[in-house]
């Protein structure tokens, strides 16, 4: 400890947890810190270039408000998000993939019936009619599943983004239950993809690595019931442009379903719609391995 | 890009950079793409210690201001720093070591003469009269170099962390030109170990380590001539008990001095002084490779 340099210094740092008891944090922060070390010689990293990472991170921090969370935001475009997410919740191929839980989900969203209800609003975008069905892998309903539907407006925006807004006057967001045959439909809107947020360091660094911002449309799904792992998935449009570059990661082939065009008429809620609308019809197949 | 999983993510975010020109940034945010994945699969970081993670970076974050700056002290207390300066700074053993810059340099300090000054202003320590000498690994003085010394008073705190604090008022710092011998001499006062700021994230990592927040009693050069590569470094009392814990890494064997504890008496500069006072010799030895 008296004679430190870059060819002993991990070990020093090391060491310097003699004293830490055992267990899943020190684990962590040997990991992290043979990484970072790691990291920091294999790029012979400079002081300007660590100046550099300092400020960044610094800045990220600071663009971090109640509403904004720029870490997670870094997080998800460098992958890690998903990856977690994905070493997390490991199923077998015949359920629904998880993918990230993003930072648009309010807990206590209205609750509406099973089907029949539009969930618009007054927000933006083409109707869209929402037939899913909750499953087990083995292909039996689940009834009375909780799910959680939400999803940005045909302008990218989530309800919360708009100045004023609460749970009074929510729009493109719901609670239902599946029914008997484990099914649950719903009107909405047509999703489009729609940037992340660029104006922090996650729009500065996106921009230095020539990457777009896009998220390909989706709408998001939750889906609780007692005995199975509960799912945080969404629902991708199978032919969005951006679907094999979505910015965060979060594409997974479980995931995807067709969004499929009509002509105005006579709707599948008996209504009539006097513009072309959408239907979309997905599976939810849950996992009974419940989490750790 | 379709079927993103744990086993193939890692694969797809570098894939994602297809169209970022070569070069020193891409080499970085590769590396750190790798490593920050590599560390969350042997980890098998989960979603709870991912989320925890975020919250702690977010509260790093928040602690940084115009004059304290976390990000600094978590890169320091977990040896990043100390490892970028050494590997910046490769010099023949002859001469004086790197190490960390630290927060408290203030660019402007009082120039004073080669020898004599006081530049305690009041400062709480015992006195110290520091005598110092710049020379080539050859041995050679270098004459007119400028040096900087800057140093905590005996409680630990370095004027600028005093309310109200400004240049006019500096006290133990001060910037110095050697003489036509390569030396110098200042009195100041006894430095002592002291703890790092310990009220943010920093502090809470460093109790879940069950490690202290100490430094070894310093005192801070930064000594510039044309031709040389300018040393950051400081001069370790090797006395100090702390000498081989150094929260931050930052003790070299070429930084370490003796200070000499003498009776009340007749000082070095041929005054009077009423209490025991040091007197410490060091040799700040430049190489002559300039920095990159």
């Amino acid at each position: 400890m008296r004679d430190l340099n870059e060819g002993n210094i991990t070990q020093a740092v090391l060491s310097s947890l003699a004293n830490m008891p055992e267990g899943r944090l020190r684990t962590i922060i040997v990991k992290l810190i043979q990484h970072l070390h790691a990291f920091a010689q294999e790029t012979g990293l400079t002081e300007e270039e660590w100046k550099y990472g300092i400020d960044f991170l610094t800045e990220t921090g600071h663009k971090c408000t109640e509403t904004r969370q720029e870490f997670i935001l870094l997080s998800d475009t460098l992958g890690l998000s998903q990856l977690v997410v994905a070493q997390s919740h490991r199923r077998p191929d015949s359920a629904t993939e998880q993918t990230v839980f993003g930072p648009f989900h309010v807990p206590g969203a209205p609750e509406v019936p099973p089907h029949g209800a539009d969930i618009t609003n007054g927000a933006a975008g083409e109707p869209c009619f929402v037939f899913a069905r909750v499953s087990t892998t083995g292909g039996e309903p689940i009834a009375d599943a909780l799910v959680d539907v939400w999803q940005a407006d045909s302008d990218g925006y989530y309800d919360v983004q708009f100045a004023g807004w609460d749970l009074e006057n929510a729009s493109l967001r719901a609670r239902l239950r599946t029914d008997d045959k484990g099914t649950l439909s719903v009107r909405t809107v047509y999703p489009r993809s729609y940037p992340i947020p660029t104006d922090g360091t996650v729009g500065l660094m996106l921009e230095a690595m020539h990457r777009h911002p896009m998220r390909p449309a989706h709408i998001h799904f939750m889906v609780q019931k007692p005995g199975f792992d509960t799912l945080v998935t969404h629902v991708f449009s199978d032919t969005d442009e951006y679907l094999d570059s979505d910015v965060v990661f979060g594409v997974r082939s479980s995931c995807i379903a067709q969004f499929l065009r009509h002509k105005a008429g006579i709707a599948p809620d008996g209504t009539t719609v006097n513009t072309a609308f959408y239907t979309m019809h997905c599976n939810l197949v849950l996992d009974t391995t419940p989490t750790a």
